[in-house]
This record gives C-alpha cells, structure tokens and sequence, in this order.
C-alpha cells in the first residue's frame, strides 16, 4: 500500500544525506497521505544506504504500525504530534544539520537577518522552550512535538520549521519533498545566521597599506599590467 | 538571435554552481549584447539541471521580452538598472553566496585586507544603504539597481561588486563569465575578511609547552627521528 | 594469522580518510583479538593509499612484534595503555581531526550541549592534564596513554573519548570499527560544540527591516507571488 | 632540459589545486635542479587545466628565461632570494589558501598549540614586517622575498614557512613537493590555530540538562535501549 508515497519519503530522506544534513542514522522523514491520512516514516536505525522504499513502515495517526517489517523511527511521536495540530502538513523532517542544530544548542531563534531567510520564513525560526523534568522522564518523544506545537502556534501560520532546545530542528510542508527541502534552506539560512552574528559583534579592522593595495590593484589592472601568477 | 551570448550566460550560470555560489534557484546571471543592447538573462524559478541555452528570455533595455517561452528572473530590473548607469557592463551576477551575503546582513563593507583583495578590488567592497518603506514598498526590484548604482558612483571606477544591504552580492563586467568570475573571487575575498576580522578581536593563546613542541619536532626531524603515525 | 582482525584493522583505517578525519599520516587505529590478547595496528609512516591489510603489524601486550616486515605506528604505546587499562576495549582510534584537536590544543573539555553528543558520550568529553616535563622526556608515548586512562578513571564508565592536552583526540569500543566510528562522531559532535561556544558570546544581532522581510516572504508565498530567481 | 624536475615542479603546481589550495591561478611552485643551480618555475597566469610540464619556463638564479616560450611567474623574484639566501632548499610554494592568508592579513604569526603544529615547525610560524613605500613602488617582488629572508634569519633553522604580511603564505623544502606539501600541512595547523584562538576567547558554557542528557544516553546505551531514528 501507499507505494508511491513510501517512494516519496525514501527520496526525502535520500536528500537529507546527500546535501550532507544527515550522517550516520541521525535523521528522518515522515510523509501523510492525505486519504487515509495514514503516515510513511524512516524505520528504526537502519542504514541509508540498506534502505528500500519497501522496507518503509505504514502507521496510522495514533502510532499503530500496520504495514512493514521494520520498527518505525523513534521519533515518531513527536512527528505524529505535529501532523495532529497542523491539517495542511503533509510531511515532516528531522535533522542534527550543524548549524541549525547549533542554534538549538544554543537555545536562541533564527532571527531574520536578510532576504535568504525572508524568502522561505515569516519571520524568527523559534526554538522551544525546555522540557520539564517530568516531560522527560514521561512520554518524552511525544512531548517534544508537544513544545514544538506550543511554539509554533505562539509564532504564527506560514512557519515550517521549529527549533528544539538543546536537540535540534524539525521541519515540515506540503509533502516529504518540501519537508526535506525546508531542512536544507533552515541550514543555509542558520549558517548565514551564525557568520552574521559572529562578525557583527567584533570591531572593524584596519585595512592594509594604500600603498600595497594600489601596486597589486594597477599591476594587474593599470595601465602597464604585468601580473599573472 | 544571440545564440552565443545565450549559452555565455547559460555556461555563466552554471558556473555559479558549481562552485557552490549558489543553491537552489538563488542566483542569475545575465548579459548584455554590445551591437544591439538587448540583454539574455536567466528565466525565472527554473531548475538549473532542467535549463538549456534555448531557455534564456530575450529582453529590451525596458525590460520587455521579445524572445522566449519563460519569464527572466524576478531580479531582471536590478540588472537593467546596472546596464543602464555603467556603459562599459556586458554582463552582471547576482548570488546568495555564504560570505559575502554575510557582509551584505551585517550592512558592512568588505575592507581590502590583503592582496587577494587587492587584485580584483580596488578598495573597500561598498554595501548599500537600506531601502526606505517605500521604496521597498514600490517598485523594489528596480530600486535596488538604483541603490547600488548610487554606492558605485560614490566608490569610483573599477569597482565591479556591491553588497545589497540585508539581502546579497551583485556582481559585473565585461561579459557574463567575467562577472560570474567576480562573484566567485568575492566570496572567497569576503571568507578571509571574515576570519580575518574575527580572528584580530582575540588576545593572542599562550603557545604549547615548549619541551613538547621539541619533543614532537625532535622525534620526526631531529637526529634520533624514529616517528611516523 | 589474525587475517580477519587484520582487514577490521585495515578498513577502520581507511574510514578515518575517507572522512576526512585524517590527512597525510596523521592517524592510526588498532584492535585487540579477544581470544589471544594480541593486537593489530597500523604500520608507522606509511601511505594510506598503499597500504594492504597484510602489512598491519601483530604486536603482544608488551609491545613486541610477532608479525609483519613494517614497525607498528609510534604511538602503539599509548594504545597498549588503554587496552592495559580497559578489559572491555578492543579497538583504539587516534585522529588529528580539526574540531577535536582543537578543544585538546585549547584544552577544554567538549560539554554535553545537545542529544547529539548524550547519544554518544555519557557526560563531558575529559581533556588530560598537561605531561611534566619528565613525562615528555621520558616515555612519551606510553605516559601519554597513561594521562588518558587517569582521565577517564575519573570521568567514570561509558566514556569512549579522551582529548590529550596539546595533541588531539584518542577513541575506542568494542572492536576497531566502533573506535573509528566514534572518532567520526567526536568530531561532529566538537564541530557543534565550538559554533555553540562562539555563538553564546554575541550578543543578538538586529532583524532585518519588517518591510523588507514582508515584501521577500509575500512576494513568493503571498497571493500575488511572482517570485523566482 | 630539466624534463624530469619539470614534471616533478608540474605536479606539485596541479596537488596544490587538488587540495583546493589555489583557485583560479592564484599559486606558484618552482624547483631548483641542484647540478646547474637552474630553476623550472610555473609560467605566468596560465590556466593549471591547460599547462603541460613542458610549458614550464628554466631560468638562471638571477631570472633570465632560457627555456620556454611563456613569462615564468611574476612571484619569481620572490622564488629566487628564497633560493640565493638559504643554500639547502630546492623547492619554493605560494598559495593563498584561506587560513595561512587569513593570519597574514591580520599579521598574526601563527603560534606553536599543539603537536600537529609541532610535527612539522620547530615555533612559531613568522610573519613579515610590513613593506616600505618605497619597497613597494621599487621592485617589489623582490622586496618581498627579502623581507621573507630578514624573517626567517631571525626564527632559525628548520623554519620552511613564512606569512607576508597582507599577503599570504611562501613555504619551501628539499624538492618541489616537499614545498608544496608543507603548504597543505600549513593551511591545515592555521586552521586549527585559527579556531583555538577563537574558541579560546569565549566563556565556558551552560551545559545541557542532566535529565536531557541522561535520557538520551540511556534510550540508546542503558538496559532498555530502544533508540533507533
């Protein structure tokens, strides 16, 4: 059942791999029909490169696997909370992409600092706040998708993505394609983010001799050029 | 018509990713045909591995097209605005290139800090003022040529790039490969200014043990030398 | 004999470059035959490129080479030390890779930060203390290993990673691949660490203008979208 | 003539770029045959895609072309007082790979942190003073290349590598690869020192929550491991 859309979540999370968001089994890509609403994940720990589109578990919205051999992934829960508090979602991705993730550690949102982000994202990427100790030791994985949703509803529709406090970033959008590519621009956009930050907060410098600029610059562009290394 | 310059600024694009300028869809490249003044430019939202020469819209100096099935880039009245106010321009670059978008979101010009600099720039890389509401409001593709022309004419002659504040680079000159090569030069050139400027804000690190540094020198160059990994 | 181990060994070795957590020599893993005790390491000074598993040295406990035409790898006593130290390990890892080698050279631990290094390391990644400089004179290689098992006696079990002051990384596991795989992740995992560091020291940057990010986001997702590159 | 240094000199050009250590023809490599004193140096501004060995031009110690139909490089000058001051090398590189540059633009030497550094510079990696205005408007190439000797006569023997101030990095050694392989070694120990001093310079941070951290660790490595993504 759902071939075409096990196809789907196995090219997505193929992606994910490829642009380098994902090494080892540090990641996965879920996909929502949007019939039944039955959902297609990433199993359990397996490796990329065994993977085949088959071996992708069927569950239902509650969690029950009722197609494949294989355990779905972890994370499930917490995919299956967003899917629940957001109908127009129709795949979901989770990464440990450096930077993206960097923020998450640092527990501070993506601010909107130039047109890269503003053409994917409304406004701050969020992060969630901390987990209680109670919601650790409890249903955890669920929980997680719990604060995402908590922030995300506090940061408005058009938002795909969500930062989790000292974890990592989950993304979404209309089908597992979107999802994983959302998770590719988030960690453009964070890398940017990072260097912007990073190099706002320190003092000009000096810029080198006149002198050294004009030789280089007229040595190779004047009029008795004679450059070429 | 102008099958030459179309596959010019076709072969100008794809140079953009190939050296990781640009992902996605984020950049375009066009130029200018010095007989007839009409201009080749990337279509807009295509895929690059779906492009082919043939695909490349004709446009007049008024941005109207005369050739192609595709629109050209949503970015087309920046690059008129720089055809028109730099006579001596056949070919202009636009990218989301890590670095120098970088510059670009912390509103800083890139300071000639060495000679890998200098031998493309003749002075500081200048970034734009910001727009105002209404410029941003209006017709805000043209108006970010209009403010990049106006830093230009303010940093004088040779200078062949501009950060456009809180957004990226654009880059030109005398065709469209001339200015995809500055684009790639000015990303390397704004990676090491900023390493360079962040690496200046720091105190200088006590150095290593000195008996370990002789040790270690000592046992793969000196006269006892017994090491290899 | 040990022709199995061997090829572990081999391939182990190879995956550090394929990783590029080693370049030139700078590396080396070893592993323990459970049955004999007797350990397989790589060959000192020798080129990734033609190395076969054949010429990995078999060495006793001691230290002693039983077979193979090739010195083992200088560093075989600081394995021999961790092997002494730790029934449970049977493979040993040393990179000089970037991130790692860093924290050591700043000597710093690498701090729990995010679930990306709690699925690996049970707390802190340890840092030695600095060697005397009787250490350094005498045996080197040995006390290094030495410093390392101090470090992590005290770090408790579960850990399977010791940066060495001034030096870089040392892994190990259940066998030579483990050990290697560990290195991999060490250095993810210590890569995330130095931009989460780095970016908690800044303070937070100013957005974007509104007008500029509502203009960006509205003209590609907007109902009057006209956007793309 | 000089066939057989050719190639060797043509190699260590093309392994430079392979390391991604030059862009476009931003490097030189030249070799000294040590019976005739001779030197085979890269030609000038030549594409390293198109050069074949034989287009390398043989020019005297004191810069006269006598072999080859192209310019040799305009950094020979530089090569040669390299040559005339230090008897013992036979191999001279020049790169502006990023991280050596990066310290040369902020005239920082690059200081001994640990034993990567240490398995090839006996201290501290020197920078030169700067140029005079009049040693850049005379022969400054030259210049340059005296500068780099004042340097070196000062940090002593054994020292293959030196930073122009606002320029970028000369490295030497027995052959023309050795020089250039030092140059790979170089930008690798000025990364890493670029990051120690950086990460140096930042507080310890916050770590995770114990509770955090214990979950994951114990959901993959404790009794009732059940993690998998």
């Amino acid at each position: 059942m759902l071939e075409k859309l096990k196809r789907e979540v196995y090219e997505a999370n193929l992606f994910l791999v490829e642009k380098g968001l994902v090494i080892n089994t540090w990641g996965n890509v879920s996909g929502r029909d949007p019939e039944t609403g039955l959902i297609v994940i990433k199993p359990s720990g397996v490796d990329y490169a065994d993977m085949r589109p088959s071996d992708l578990p069927v569950i239902t919205p509650a969690g029950e696997r009722i197609e494949g051999e294989m355990r779905p992934s972890s994370d499930t829960p917490t995919h299956l909370e967003i899917y629940r508090a957001f109908p127009y979602v129709f795949g979901v991705a989770h990464t440990h992409s450096v930077y993206a993730t960097v923020f998450a550690q640092a527990r501070r949102p993506i601010p909107p600092l130039g047109t890269t982000h503003a053409d994917y994202f409304p406004g701050e990427v969020p992060v969630t706040r901390l987990l209680t100790p109670a919601e650790i030791a409890g249903e955890y994985e669920k929980n997680t998708g719990l604060v995402i949703v908590e922030s995300i509803q506090k940061g408005g529709a058009g938002m795909r993505a969500c930062l989790v406090a000292s974890h990592g970033p989950f993304t979404w959008g209309k089908d597992a394609g979107e999802a994983a590519d959302v998770s590719y621009v988030l960690e453009t956009v964070a890398r940017m983010a990072y260097l912007t930050e990073t190099l706002s907060a320190v003092p000009f410098p000096a810029p080198m001799q006149d002198e050294l600029l004009d030789r280089h610059y007229s040595r190779k562009h004047g009029p008795g050029a004679y450059y070429g290394q």
